[in-house]
């Protein structure tokens, strides 16, 4: 009986899994566009003033389990891939 | 023009970054209900072979724009916040 319950669970965690990638793809997706969006308008990729504000919505909407900080944590770990993303494209922009 | 684009590009990633939230704390939840099914049956918390199945089924299913090696780092931090979430429910289990 414990075994299933294990087993149910892992299921759901799985599941999740894939549906975190799809999001985090998605959120990719819209953080390229908004990279060459900016460089068409030719201002900076990084804007710590919006990432900021993010992170306080993204706080201040946290219910738990997870606390404040290690949202936050895991957030900052997120924007930094897609700020990398947005230079990685542009690297890739200036060798066309 | 341009600053419309920009501004609904980042309406965009506010829902996604809300949707990211709602998702990391379920998956915190399956990994709490997961610990305590754990600690029931008595087995550690800390499974590195199953964390490299769930790894490389991610890496899989990965479709960009990410590359492997940010799904791998940004699900591996989701990993450890999650086994540090289960390690503390089981402090606050002990000191009841």
């Amino acid at each position: 009986m414990s075994q299933d319950n294990l087993d149910r669970l892992r299921k759901q965690l799985d599941s999740v899994n894939l549906r975190l990638l799809e999001l985090l793809s998605e959120r990719a997706s819209i953080a390229q566009d908004i990279g060459m969006e900016k460089e068409k308008q030719g201002v900076p990729k990084y804007d710590p003033v919006r990432e900021k504000s993010m992170l306080e919505e993204l706080v201040r909407s946290n219910k738990g389990p997870f606390d404040d900080e290690t949202i936050s944590h895991l957030f900052k770990q997120i924007f930094q891939a897609s700020l990398k993303l947005q230079q990685t494209d542009h690297h890739k922009h200036l060798l066309v």
